[in-house]
């Protein structure tokens, strides 16, 4: 028995100059290696070591790379790229009452979240993203496309009392949201299906607890948005005499997995609720300071344990889905609001979008690491540009230098999704011409409305 | 004489779809162009009208293309990209006095900046900048390199009442001042020399007293920092019983026309010193939230109608030069520090950038819109990249969605210095080399001090 024989046959060896595994430690392996069979990681360690141990089908060069878990986008409504500096610079109940919804009611049919949601997925994979979070309508649509695209998701039908795209109120949603459970669960490896209350301001505590009660019976994720403004937490405190966290969990909402986005306005005592229930909360930086909404005490549920995922929202608040300038801004601006510079560092910022960003969205036991056993969901970002020049320490390039354009190579499951900035699916085909498509309808709606 | 003969005959036309002037009325033409001869602008108008009245020896065409002025760097200290992600995450102090100074005072020579200079000058030309504002050691060496890359340039040596690389204390810093300021007055067309004290903080009164006579007696611009810290301001009222504007103020150092770095920590009163001394006030909010300084009142500062710029600082505090972020942080964090989303829009963001900076910094006669008679100091955006679209109104994408990757063409003073990604001037050609030999030695120190 030879050498070669002794090999354990694989698919995949992915390397780079630098692997991130994105462990406790902060480990950095120089001339590292990832081993790959199927979907899932076999082994990580020194490059020479897996060449020595394993009989690849495919070696991916890693000269120039550092190599690092995908990124995980824990909020956001992917079609909503379509509404990319559509409107901005307006206060939130003129942006949404005024362009938002009319738009959505006018113009959100099955071609526009079609297209849209390409072109989120688009961003998404061309900046290094894996794993996305969404709520937006017709998301049977948007499944359809992100299993076409290679993406890994968690999806849901959005649930809300009263009448929008597609649906004709909140028992039609629901309806809608049991069936899409029920198709997607345990179909596809790569969309997890969710349930999606809009929020505790616009679905009533009855509805809430008949979700829940699926959610618990069936074992799905809810995802929903939490505490984003301080009006919210205001209108709660008028309406229930608790904040928007202390009323959901009265009725024993964070019993089930919730990924809570935003959480921006939170009292010291809804932070220990979040660490004790095992809330996710999502961070979305961009569009919190563009709607100005707040700052969220980043700082301080991350002292408390608390899982803390990023997220970009929709790009009507954001203007993209560019998960790097959302690590970018979280490293600098709870520093600035906190004024301490060592508040939320450089490998904070990341882990949210990787290992603990994997935690906020339940999915810490496969997601968002390099290590054996989980998913082969992983980048490999170029630092030998001249711009990225010189690099003392990978990590803070990761959040301080680095933009989507160094993302090489994008690999969801094993399987390369974006190289050398290409888009490898088919289903972005003809994307181009379909976004012009939906533009002009876009456009032409803004020119005629109110005439 | 027939038609021909009649067209003005000139250097450039160069078009772009829109042609965004950034004049006071927001001005946007489509299809439009300029027609420039020699280093400045002619005319600035519709693309077919400008056609018909020049005769240009080159027309670079615009489809797909952004016309603006170039991006003004109104603060950095360009040989420190070299520093880039060298210490992050530390205490102001700590990043100082551990890590900043003892590795300038090890590190810092000529070939450091050489090297480091053209750095800080490949990035500001690929992402735009076509002037900066420049204070750091050995600015002779670095005027020389700025002529050789056609970037536009106000630069000093810094005075300070201690020894740093290259001098021995303030009269020889003073000295090297006065015979910089003498060398390049009216030799360049790029370059304008400028006083450079560090700070009231650093240079006594007596000796900032000394550099504002001969800023006044030769109608020089002075350069400094101010307010930067609230440590700083503390500090001047309990030596002074003054802030440092009003410290500044009492010695009549406004008379001169004074670039004022970062301006974070000022009261109502400072305000309007600063628009009645007309002092340019440059933002830095990427250095001011990585070093916890604060947040600067730039929506007060606005509405009272005082200058501001805005700029990078050294790559040490960013970790790079690129204004696009620049832009992109001042119109989202404003909104999220005074809780209203229309503090600091798109627009006023980007006119910081270019029509206002250019008022901060001295210059608004002849830099910073597309204006006849201005210097020919623009750029052109590629809008139509898949991740770009839609694009619904130019000023949003600018300050929302363009990054530095748009960057298709800058020209300064009619020179194209930067095409298709691409650096032209001769000057950059060894550069990775040389950098890579730098950072040998950044690195060799790194890992040796202390031993």
């Amino acid at each position: 028995m030879n050498k070669v024989d002794e090999k354990h046959s694989i698919d995949i060896i992915i390397k780079g100059d630098y692997l991130l595994p994105m462990d406790e430690r902060n480990t950095i392996i120089e001339q590292g290696a990832v081993a790959i069979d199927g979907d899932k990681i076999v082994a990580v360690g020194e490059a020479d070591s897996l060449i020595n141990s394993y009989k690849a089908k495919e070696v991916i060069r890693g000269e120039g790379k550092i190599l690092i878990p995908g990124l995980i986008n824990g909020h956001t409504h992917s079609p909503m790229s379509l509404f990319r500096g559509f409107a901005d610079d307006l206060p939130l109940m003129t942006w949404l009452n005024e362009h938002i919804f009319p738009a959505e009611a006018a113009l959100v049919d099955k071609d526009f979240i079609r297209s849209g949601s390409l072109l989120g997925f688009a961003e998404m994979l061309m900046s290094g993203t894996t794993t996305f979070v969404d709520m937006y309508f017709y998301a049977d649509i948007t499944a359809d496309l992100a299993h076409k695209a290679g993406i890994r998701s968690m999806l849901g039908v959005p649930c809300i009392d009263f009448p929008a795209p597609g649906t004709s109120g909140f028992d039609q949603s629901f309806d809608f949201a049991k069936a899409f459970i029920r198709k997607w669960k345990n179909k596809d490896d790569l969309i997890t299906p969710v349930f999606a209350p809009h929020s505790p301001y616009t679905v009533s505590q009855e509805n809430l607890q008949a979700i829940l009660q699926e959610a618990l019976d069936n074992d799905i994720v809810i995802h929903t948005h939490i505490a984003e403004t301080a009006h919210e937490v205001a209108e709660s405190l008028k309406a229930t005499g608790k904040t928007p966290v202390e009323y959901l969990n009265s009725f024993g909402f964070f019993d089930a997995s919730v990924i809570a986005a935003h959480m921006v306005h939170l009292t010291e005592a809804d932070i220990v609720t979040a660490k004790e229930k095992n809330i996710g909360a999502i961070h979305n930086p961009t569009s919190n300071l563009k709607l100005a909404s707040g700052f969220s005490p980043v700082h301080q549920l991350l002292d408390r344990g608390v899982s803390v995922g990023l997220g970009s929202d929709g790009a009507a608040s954001n203007n993209n889905v560019d998960m790097w300038q959302e690590v970018h801004l979280t490293a600098l601006i709870h520093k600035g609001k906190e004024a301490n510079p060592e508040a939320v560092s450089a490998k904070q910022a990341l882990s949210m979008a990787t290992c603990l960003g994997a935690k906020a969205i339940h999915q810490g036991d496969k997601l968002g690491q390099l290590k054996s056993g989980y998913k082969a969901d992983m980048i490999q970002v170029d630092y030998t540009g001249l711009l990225c020049q010189p690099m003392y320490n990978p990590f803070s390039h990761l959040a301080y230098v680095f933009t989507a354009e160094q993302v090489a190579l994008t690999m969801i499951g094993g399987k390369v999704v974006m190289k050398d900035r290409q888009l490898l699916p088919a289903v972005f085909n003809d994307l181009a011409d379909e976004i012009q498509e939906q533009a002009a309808k876009v456009k032409h709606w803004m020119n005629n409305r109110g005439k």
